[in-house]
């Protein structure tokens, strides 16, 4: 049994899967895993969620947690532990926190995932120490956290950190969202994928059209990826595409906020070799001359698939 | 003589006046104006400075006051009040703090002057007991200051709040500072007068040009607003598209830090009947759907002329 004091529980609830660890001091003891099973909606999410604790939780005494924190995808009330609206799980006003807690005997929290992690970073991870940091998620989306004055900051309506709905060019693509030119639409997983295939649709020359056999719809990263590593030409151009739209934003951000630095993280620095040199440079060209000096704006963050989960044990550690 | 407690003397050191007050709880008691003379370098400029605080400490006991407080144009070090960079005053590294602190037997201390703008709302203004809000002056040029968590931010390297240099489309206007597409260059009286000049060279049609007599460099914002009032096409076309472009970067602060509030001051103000519902309707397009609440988004600072010189005093209040 581990040791009782500084316990706590982290839960990462996804789209697709939903991770709860026992964790202690930004250590995670004990994990489990299980599939999210969105489509049974909110009271089967609830039984996933509620069989994955009691697994972490055997042999533990309830006295020796100090509490379990959720990081969930969407916009959550961290008041409440209300998710306000999550498309991923396709829930609105879902009392997530409240309903947890009432069935298991601890102090219960809930935070919209990107923020966990960002909170992780903050208390075990790359940000540790630091007055203020931002923490960008690049994956299929494009989330972050922002940490002022050694907190993390949840704004008035806990909508803050959504930089991936910035707009980079009111005249840009179609974002999910429905405005156009933000963030997320260029240089997220699949704004690079839409990149790719409208290229691909006008006739531009490309072996990724070998590679899916004509099927433009069946573009994925891992296959830009593939088809970069060969040197083509239009995989390069969407990966840096990327990172010249990435490099805009983190200079935004450096200029409204002037963070001590920027963590980058997520699935799309697999690709970070390609686009991390003109991210930089269009970086330091953007931001004000008076903030180019000789420090380093861009880092990473540490924690890369336990992130939401250690976030969410993070703020009762 | 006034009341002894709580005095503290507010300094707004700008590019052509310098205005000193004594104040008290963001009230000002007692204030003198002089130009600033920029030309005659750092000393000319220190001595109009010390010439001021002293006639506005005629009859005043040094004990009684609090300390001293700047807001100056350009990059300030917040720590150790030096002006590390300001065009209008043509100052680098200049220890502006240490150097009135050692004329006058007082505690100084400098900020910029948006930020201290951002502070006198805080303390006495339309931000006062805000947990967090934005502070947007659209002048000439286009400064912010943001709160949060109760508290101005600085930044790491005194750089925080420069909204005016974020880019809003990265094949834009040229800027100032030397970048494409900044929300300064889109959205300031010097980014209007620009697009009106293009405009005019580009052969459309407006009475402004009469207004200028044919001399389209004389373009300045009253002659814009002079045309606006007659129902100028060109006039109210250049003045929306300054509401277009502070919406769409209002949309993105609040998008990033969600505050309470956006307070909104500075000349261009006086154009608001014009730029005001395209501002707001573009600003409430871009948020997120989420954050489309029923409340007020956008509101003005309360302070005009003075805000700068209470910020400083604010310092000490």
């Amino acid at each position: 049994m581990a040791k009782a004091k500084n316990l706590s529980i982290g839960v990462d609830l996804g789209g697709t899967k939903i991770a709860v660890g026992l964790c202690r001091d930004g250590e995670i003891l004990k994990k489990v895993i299980f599939p999210t099973h969105a489509a049974a909606g909110f009271d089967g999410v609830i039984s996933v969620i509620l069989g994955a604790i009691e697994k972490v939780m055997e042999g533990q005494n309830h006295k020796d947690i100090l509490g379990l924190g959720i990081g969930s995808a969407g916009q959550i009330n961290a008041a409440t532990g209300e998710v306000i609206y999550s498309p991923n799980l396709n829930w609105r006003n879902a009392p997530l926190g409240n309903t947890i807690a009432k069935a298991i005997d601890l102090k219960v929290q809930v935070l919209n995932d990107v923020r966990a992690a960002t909170l992780a970073e903050l208390k075990f991870g790359n940000g540790k120490g630091l007055d203020s940091f931002a923490n960008v998620f690049v994956g299929t989306g494009i989330g972050s956290g922002f940490v002022i004055n050694g907190k993390l900051i949840n704004g008035a309506t806990n909508s803050a950190g959504e930089v991936g709905h910035t707009c980079l060019d009111p005249e840009g693509p179609l974002c999910g969202c429905g405005n156009k030119g933000c963030l997320e639409a260029f240089a997220s997983g699949t704004g690079m994928e839409n990149y790719v295939k409208a290229e691909l649709k006008k006739g531009r020359k490309s072996i990724i059209k070998d590679l899916v056999e004509n099927r433009i719809d069946h573009v994925r990263g891992p296959i830009i990826a593939k088809a970069a590593e060969q040197g083509d030409e239009l995989a390069l151009a969407a990966i840096e595409r990327v990172g010249f739209y990435l490099g805009i934003s983190l200079a935004n951000i450096h200029t409204m906020l002037n963070p001590e630095i920027i963590l980058l993280g997520g699935g799309m620095m697999a690709l970070k070799k390609y686009f991390m040199p003109i991210l930089l440079s269009t970086m330091q060209t953007h931001i004000l001359p008076v903030a180019r000096q000789n420090r380093e704006l861009v880092g990473e963050a540490r924690f890369e698939n336990d992130a939401v989960l250690l976030g969410g044990s993070a703020i009762f550690a």
